[in-house]
């Protein structure tokens, strides 16, 4: 395999990087922000759109499409992307943390993670074997390894514990793929505590992998820890590597992350925000539901040039959200997800140019009016 | 004012006519279908997409936007057009239509309609001048006189008596106007008797409206009664303006009230439809939602050039409609109102062209497989 990850350039003042990541299904720039897909669309977006604003790759939840409508079924009509009409790059969770967070019932072993769906409650073990084989069947162009996500209050004889099988997990799905276009990436676990962070690192890079996720993190563990935890670990990663942030996170985290040498990074944020009325602006949050904006004429962020800010005023906005309008939702959705992808453009550009003021500034909490 | 409707063309094999209505927003090729916007929005549709399918027109609703978010605060925000971002043509309803089947405790009388809001219960008074009133802060560029929707069950003497009421009305609401550059049409009722359908026709007819509608059909009185009645009153109509069925309806409705010689058309069937899973092809109706298609690969409807018909099967849309993805009501309103939009298209040239089998067949019911 020819090199899939390639650093263009690095920020003079931060660990940032500047790099191109290629997948079976075209080049991504990073460091990028993917869209959470989770049933199969990333919600209230149509995929025309998500190219518009500039996206670049998607996540997808193997979870959920095992479940519904079913791997096998996927791959029957072609793989993710036709099925869901995107022919850019995916990547795919490993089903893993949707298992522990949404999963009933689970047990966890050496073999793999036995669980009960959260539709109808059925029985299903998820292996790293298996966690293979369903991402396969997807064909996503970067697969991710079983793994467990360790919760942040664990304690230090189970975060060992646990790491250790998340360590031999991923042995398990290196020697399971079967298909040379897919990217498999390892995961650093290890919770809150460095050596373990250090030794599941050490031993992850020394596997062959095509990229390296962090796990663990932005999962309550408060903000000093996530940053301390994420730039220590992404240090002891390959810097010829791409290096992936999982589920985080806030426009802040996004930014300190990337100034720590991450290049890759997914959340629900944008969306779950923008069906609750919570959108984002080059001058903070706006909560839309807010009577302050009955009658506010003004486009949400005056400065955003994206579809909603440049034909909607804020009271529509207000209205559509008190109204229950499905619009809400696709234009709230449409903006944060814009917002997003320009918030990675401005990070890239100023590793580029190299100029430290040039790197975004987001400041939460706070309310634009 | 110059003449806003000019009949381009007559079908050599029914009464159907081909025209142009010119409004303050633009022309409008009639026949002609009005999505509906409830709310300020047709659900589930950024107005981007409804321009791409070839929409013309659209209507608004008095009653909801006068309720929610008030026609003042619209008024103030540069009318409806900006404040929904269409820029293309508006025709308004009176709002009557919804104080009879929304309002609560409502109580007609010759000044005009008392009700209760359906969405907290405040008490309002409609009046044919307050009507005119609304329409003009909404900015409309058609307006529609205050009307009673009478009950196809209504006794003779009810229709008779509301049927003076309406006349009346709509003689009020001439004399309401302000607005020069807003056209308003006349509402003609008689229920299912032809001397009343007549006698308002003709009374409608002789006053300066620069439209015509025909209300109270399409309210349970059945497919032959629909038409027949239909087929009457717009016979009593002038030539030289324009026909509009009210609320009607079904694609096989439509070319039939095409070929009576009605002009334009609104329902919300298209994109209610579409949110419960039941769309049109030009074989049929499809229930998306039946396990027939939980693998089939083919698009919705392989003639179709639709958007969701280019990109995507069955199969995926009965996934999204089964995971309850806001994308489902998204991509089947996009197809069902790309249907009723051929569909008016199909009409227009079959009128231009002169020949009956041009005309566009669709049955119901039916389900397509």
């Amino acid at each position: 395999m020819t090199a899939h990850f390639t650093v263009l350039a690095k920020d003079s003042v931060s660990k940032a990087r500047l790099g191109r990541l290629v997948t079976a299904h075209g080049a991504v720039e990073t460091p990028c922000f993917m869209p959470v897909g989770t049933q199969g669309t990333v919600k209230a977006m149509l995929p025309r759109d998500l190219r518009e604003i500039g996206c670049q790759i998607l996540l997808g939840n193997t979870y959920h499409l095992y479940l519904r409508p079913g791997h096998e079924l996927i791959r029957e009509l072609g793989g993710l992307h036709r099925f869901m009409g995107w022919d850019g790059p995916i990547l795919t969770d490993s089903g893993g943390y949707q298992v522990f967070s949404l999963g009933a019932m689970r047990k966890i072993s050496e073999d793999g993670s036995c669980f009960q769906s959260h539709l109808d409650g059925s029985s299903h073990l998820l292996t790293p074997e298996k966690a293979v084989e369903i991402q396969e069947a997807l064909g996503s162009d970067i697969a991710m390894v079983l793994d467990e996500c360790i919760p942040h209050d664990a304690t230090r004889d189970y975060v060992l514990s646990s790491t250790g099988r998340t360590i031999r997990w991923a042995e398990r799905c290196l020697n399971a793929r079967r298909k040379p276009d897919q990217l498999l990436f390892g995961i650093i676990q290890g919770g809150l505590f460095e050596d373990l962070r250090r030794w599941c690192a050490e031993t992850m890079s020394s596997l062959p992998f095509e990229g390296f996720a962090v796990g663990g993190l932005g999962v309550g563990e408060g903000e000093a820890r996530l940053h301390r935890i994420g730039a220590f670990t992404v240090d002891l990663l390959p810097q010829e590597r791409p290096r992936y942030l999982m589920g985080v996170g806030r426009p802040q985290d996004i930014i300190s992350a990337v100034r720590a040498g991450f290049d890759m990074f997914d959340c629900v944020i944008p969306t779950r925000n923008a069906r609750n009325g919570t959108l984002f602006t080059w001058q903070g949050k706006v909560n839309i539901k807010r009577a302050e904006f009955a009658a506010d004429p003004r486009p949400l962020d005056e400065t955003c040039g994206c579809y909603c800010c440049r034909n909607f005023s804020r009271a529509y906005l207000r209205h559509l959200y008190v109204a229950g309008e499905i619009l809400s939702s696709q234009l709230n959705s449409l903006h944060n997800l814009y917002f997003y992808h320009r918030l990675m453009d401005k990070c890239r550009e100023a590793i580029r140019v190299g100029r430290s003021e040039l790197w975004p500034q987001w400041n939460e909490p706070g309310t634009a009016t």
